[in-house]
């Protein structure tokens, strides 16, 4: 079973490689871009798993250890 | 205008992020984690923009920064 996970910067918190990304657009002449941010796009294959179980072990994975819900959003998306 | 961008390590390109967060979830007790892929997430937000143009716009910015083409694959959604 194929799982995507997105996490993001929470709104507010600070997201230097996303400010760094966007001065680096405007350099290059990309003037539309007003913001940037970003995060990280987890792609998981689970084996051996009861489907019913896996989104709560997937959140848990994500609380644990693949985002920091302090500072980041996260979502889960199950199957492809 | 909102645009999702989804990058990720193409197959058979070796990703020590994603085998890090594999080993990591293992030996968390996470033993139903075949493999673990970690690429970037990256949320625009754009101006002034003529919204026919604005996809031809964003691959440009992926092929020159946002992504590396020879190692990752992107996936660009445009809208909310």
């Amino acid at each position: 079973m194929k799982v995507s996970i997105y996490v993001s910067p929470k709104k507010g918190v600070l997201d230097p490689a996303g400010q760094a990304a966007l001065g680096a657009l405007k350099s290059l002449g990309f003037g539309e871009v007003a913001d940037v941010r970003i995060g990280k796009y987890i792609i998981l294959r689970l084996e051996d798993i009861d489907a019913g179980k896996a989104e709560d072990r997937v959140q848990e994975m994500c609380e644990r250890l693949l985002a920091n819900p302090i500072i980041e959003d996260y979502r889960i998306e199950m199957g492809d």
